[in-house]
């Protein structure tokens, strides 16, 4: 067998066989295939693609190039959720406590974010004293306890995917839906959990922009962990602009707290909801659909959610008065109110823009090494389908700036679409795959 | 301007400008992008295609990475031939004398021969005393004297298409056509003649294996040229069978001089009549097509071509006895004659096995170090549409074996497609593209 010979099949557009993909993980792995070979091989897959079977093959063995989670000592169904990130996103802070308050087990290892806004651990050490590095013995105890434990990855989880991903990166090859599948579900597989649902975000703040590719991408992770043994589900939703309103790590703590009180902003509760009845049906709870959300609704209403969500906080050092007086996160020097000069409806919101604008505040990280402010952030008090009026504040920003840059301000403005007509409130979820 | 662009410019099918080919090649050269960069690309290039003015920019962005020669002191029109190469293929030996005696320049400059038999200064080199290795100055005064030199290859020519063809060969990117017909033009462009006959082998036996690509790859390679300012013609010619009757280095020059003296084999003699009238017409001699072809035939029934020749030799210290005495080339020790033990008709000669053969025997060389044996070879008795019959002797093998191997005579059986149905003479020449 030999990497050139793999390279031609692949160009010509032929399946990959199982012992040559093998061949190609492992030899790359040991470093004993150059990378100009394997460059070849991926804008080879650019351009012909990858059978289903063929591309679960691949994830599994860049799963298996490191660590393999085994939680077998949690009780229970394990589901994991994954989300493909966006712009407002806190779904893991309250779909966590929200499920186990049902019965499910969540065991979620997380990690950092890169980019526009610091991720579920930055947004979870917030909370004074949040511990997020526990042993694995402890993490599961804690699991079997409460039911619910989220921590820091540890372990060389799917080295593989991250030699590709380095080079992919420097040669035009991220943007193939198998190599992206293949990255996302390497990782999941991992992690060993017995379910996943995928949350694939669609719309000009995702990765994916438009429906069919948010489509076809879904379609095959779930077909992915399927063949690898996974109970798969995956909810296309939009992403057009941020979701909930609050952006900014302990702004979006306090959003999740709300929203596990019953009081959350509509389209944040309404993914939670989604998400986590897709999360009981992996699990075999609960009988239908119907069945779920009235379950999940209930207990945002009847406080178990928020309950679970205290003694995680408290199972994992961290001081759940929170919960009750989110000023004990700290708060930022000032906020600053954006207002329009404009009458009419808000069309849309980038959220790419107000991720940007939320990181140059301090929210999120341009590099690995940069620190996190855990207080600044953005509030959206409009947002798409809303009535404007000129003079209304649209937005408020939490800053630590002795002088706020006049950039920030005209990067939420611009953010913000306003247009004379009335405009529908967008649609949610796009599709359900399963 | 970054790789990364451009890859992802031809990557979405776009074509990269003339700045942005000029940066890659310059930069490659200078080692400041890596390979794997430039695979991604060249991947890209074999799916996306190029245009025909950025492969003529590619392809002289090549030529000029290395030295250019300058032909000026030759006085006259210059004009070269190029054949893609193949089995039995001695037409530069017939036709520099035959053109050079209707009055046209030829200063060639040949490479060796890697792979099933020699290369034209191999072949030559079967002729005692034959120099290949002759000072710029007195090849140009050779040329300007008798119209024609043969010589080896000096100076520096093309560096980048060398360490892209290094590049290609290990990533599957070599049987791309704007590839293929750069690689092949940014040589000729920098051996700097002004005109550039093309002989396009399509066939069982050539690297282009249908009349489409190679009607492509010759139309592609004459636009090169054209946009670098040269005269261009490029003739496509069958390959399905060996050319003329024998394959080996001192054998092709004997049928060489038996052809310049008119006595040669049919498609042999017809491809170089063909080919030379595009020589003559790109160097403004004859008046039309017909004169020219009557031109040449005449100069090879009247001994003028051979007259040439010998001056060749002569000039270039050879031995011009060879003329009319093969013998002081030396002889193979043995001739096995190859029979064959059934009734029909010979459908085609497999040239690839051939020349494979008369490697074994040492005719060719395997790897760049390699001794060639310039007596040993094969000669092809019987030719495709002949008629034979069981116990006719089909082919002779010459060789200098203590035991001839009979895988060799298997190999020759083998290539021999024999059909009890007539078959009709094939078409030698199937398109002249200008």
């Amino acid at each position: 067998m030999n990497m050139y010979d793999i390279i031609i099949k692949k160009r010509d557009g032929h399946r990959n066989s199982d012992e040559e993909l093998e061949f190609l993980i492992t030899e790359y792995v040991k470093g004993n295939i150059p990378d100009y070979q394997i460059s070849a091989w991926l804008m080879s897959v650019y351009f012909s693609g990858m059978e289903d079977a063929e591309a679960a093959k691949l994830t599994m063995l860049m799963a298996s190039s490191g660590d393999m989670m085994d939680l077998s000592p949690i009780q229970g169904a394990k589901v994991d959720k994954h989300s493909s990130g966006g712009v407002g996103d806190k779904t893991t802070l309250i779909l966590g406590p929200l499920v186990a308050s049902c019965g499910l087990k969540v065991g979620k290892m997380s990690g950092r974010g890169l980019g526009h806004t610091g991720g579920t651990l930055d947004k979870l050490e917030s909370i004074p004293g949040f511990q997020i590095n526990i042993s694995t013995d402890k993490f599961f105890d804690i699991v079997n306890d409460t039911g619910l434990a989220v921590v820091g990855q540890t372990g060389n989880l799917a080295p593989a995917d991250k030699k590709f991903y380095a080079l992919r990166d420097v040669t035009a090859t991220v943007d193939s839906i198998p190599l992206i599948a293949g990255s996302i579900m390497s990782k999941k597989l991992a992690a060993g959990n017995d379910g996943i649902v995928l949350d694939v975000k669609c719309g000009k703040g995702a990765f994916m922009q438009n429906l069919k590719d948010a489509e076809t991408l879904a379609k095959l992770m779930v077909e992915i962990g399927k063949h690898n043994g996974r109970n798969m589900s995956a909810v296309i939703s939009n992403m057009d602009q941020p979701l909930g309103k609050k952006v900014g790590n302990s702004l979006e703590v306090e959003e999740s707290i709300d929203t596990l009180r019953g009081n959350g902003p509509e389209d944040l509760t309404q993914l939670c909801i989604e998400l986590g009845s897709e999360m009981l049906s992996l699990g075999n709870i609960g009988k239908d659909p119907e069945d779920r959300k009235r379950m999940l609704r209930e207990n945002l209403n009847n406080g178990k959610a928020l309950e679970k969500f205290r003694e995680m906080i408290k199972a994992q050092g961290g001081d759940d008065k929170v919960v009750d007086d989110f000023s004990i996160m700290g708060k930022a020097k000032s906020i600053f109110d954006v207002k329009i000069t404009k009458d009419g409806f808000v069309k849309g919101i980038d959220a790419l823009s107000i991720g940007k604008a939320a990181m140059h505040l301090g929210a999120g990280r341009a590099k690995k090494e940069d620190d996190i402010d855990p207080v600044v952030g953005i509030e959206l008090l409009k947002k798409t389908s809303d009535k404007i009026a000129s003079g209304d504040v649209i937005a408020k920003i939490y800053h630590n700036q002795s002088e706020l840059s006049q950039d920030i301000i005209d990067q939420i403005l611009n953010a913000y679409n306003i247009t004379s007509d009335n405009v529908e409130k967008p649609k949610l979820i796009y599709n359900i795959v399963r």
